[in-house]
């Protein structure tokens, strides 16, 4: 027998866990909760979810209560619904910040029916029509602090992400917060300003569409991004992520001034520690 | 009938050219010419050419000699090449820049007999065994300065770009280059200092290795491009890379700055500007 299960948001990440629980019979019953109208409306037309709620009646029905929206609206919204939520009822959220979050709800009461978690999947698409099958599929999810939260707790959030088909990765929010601005904050800011310089300097747009090779698109996909998203993430991880952009400005630096001296060796050499990333990737 | 064809550099893109030039019948005859033992043999075993001669007796027997070889080896290799073809051999390079290349035959006696040309598409590997099928199709290709070519000799070019289904474009040699910076160059550069920057910042390689998520994945994947191609490119091009080298790091300290000033609007203002990308992208 499934749980009841409530997703707080029916975007990418939401709507996408909605289907698969559902399909894998974690879930019996899915009650999706979205500020947006027309998302809920999309919601229910896509059959991500059975039944659309306000927060209030759905985390009083649900066994496990999933929040899938902005970190911004995360730290908002998660001290409200563990003043809601029974002793029975578990919490988790999906947001790609964990430090700020925590520290928000770390005197709750409740504190220990909250899981932290962060699955490292997603798309460059938003919304519920960018909800799919499988997106979650042998990718990684992290759960912080867990010697905060019940064991009980701990194990339904396990076994949500287990369902899914995901590899389980355990560390401190702030140990979290920082491997997120170095694996994954940075490519996203390195990619919304490759897109504005190539916006800003190439002048006709249709040279873009010509010309954007597979390298272009790869490198440009994630500036496709939601601003919605990422602005808070960006915001809430700001000390990690300002250490991070500082090499990376100073090593961008640094290769312009071997470009424009024409340093051949040191540009070459600098390339293939580059390379070492192949290794790294597996 | 298919013609000879000589292929100077059995790599990623000479490969691909040379395996379905000759299933599509294009050419009847493929002659590899590689100055890497090691890659001659692989050449042959992966049946990518029919057989290995020396570049003098290659580009004697070939009806069109194509050079796909580190765009400093063009450099040096267009002027002898040239030298050695009849009145009736075609010349061509799939070399990333093309000013630098045109400028150092323009005054040869046979000058018309070379079209310049840069089929875009490739993959970060590299070597024989990183030929592909179908590499080119659906790809645009650039054909430059056609005027200072014989039309017979653009004809075949076209003709074998028009054989790997590949949509052709014209421009001069000068406007190629800047294009090129802008939309291809200019990218392999921020993955190869992406992945630097990482590989510094990011003391775990075994953080790198679990947590790189698709999203890292998609905008490190060029730094593992080869640092024997790509220099003598970032050389080559370097007055036009400069300059939107430039302007990234501007807008990369910018984008730094909003965030060290928690400016949501302002960061929230450049992301929607990104986004345009999805339009120019298609």
């Amino acid at each position: 027998m499934g749980i009841t299960l409530c997703v707080v948001g029916l975007g990418l990440i939401g709507g996408s866990l909605a289907i698969d629980l559902q399909r894998c019979a974690f879930a019996s019953r899915v009650i999706g909760v979205d500020n947006n109208v027309t998302h809920q409306e999309e919601a229910l037309k896509l059959g991500l979810v059975d039944e659309i709620m306000t927060l209030d009646e759905a985390v009083w029905l649900a066994d496990l209560v999933v929040l899938a929206i902005p970190v911004n609206a995360i730290i908002q919204t998660l001290p409200k619904v563990l003043d809601l939520v029974s002793k029975d009822t578990v919490v988790t959220d999906v947001g790609s910040t964990k430090f700020p979050i925590v520290d928000v709800i770390k005197s709750h009461p409740k504190r220990s029916r909250y899981v932290p978690s962060h699955p490292m999947a997603g798309t460059e698409y938003s919304g519920p029509s960018a909800a799919l099958k499988n997106l979650f599929q042998e990718k990684v999810s992290i759960i912080c602090d867990k010697e905060n939260s019940d064991e009980q707790a701990v194990d339904l959030v396990e076994r949500m992400y287990r369902a899914l088909y995901m590899d389980l990765l355990y560390m401190g929010a702030k140990e979290h917060d920082v491997h997120a601005a170095y694996v994954s904050h940075i490519s996203h800011i390195s990619s919304f300003v490759l897109a504005n310089t190539v916006l800003e300097k190439e002048k006709s747009t249709k040279a873009i569409f010509d010309l954007a090779s597979g390298g272009f698109q790869s490198t440009v996909r994630l500036a496709k991004s939601s601003p919605a998203m990422w602005t808070p993430i960006f915001l809430q991880n700001s000390a990690n992520l300002l250490e991070v952009l500082d090499t990376y400005i100073e090593q961008m630096q640094e290769f312009r001034d071997l470009i424009a001296d024409g340093d051949r060796e040191e540009l070459r050499k600098r390339m293939e520690e580059a390379n070492r990333i192949r290794k790294v990737l597996g």
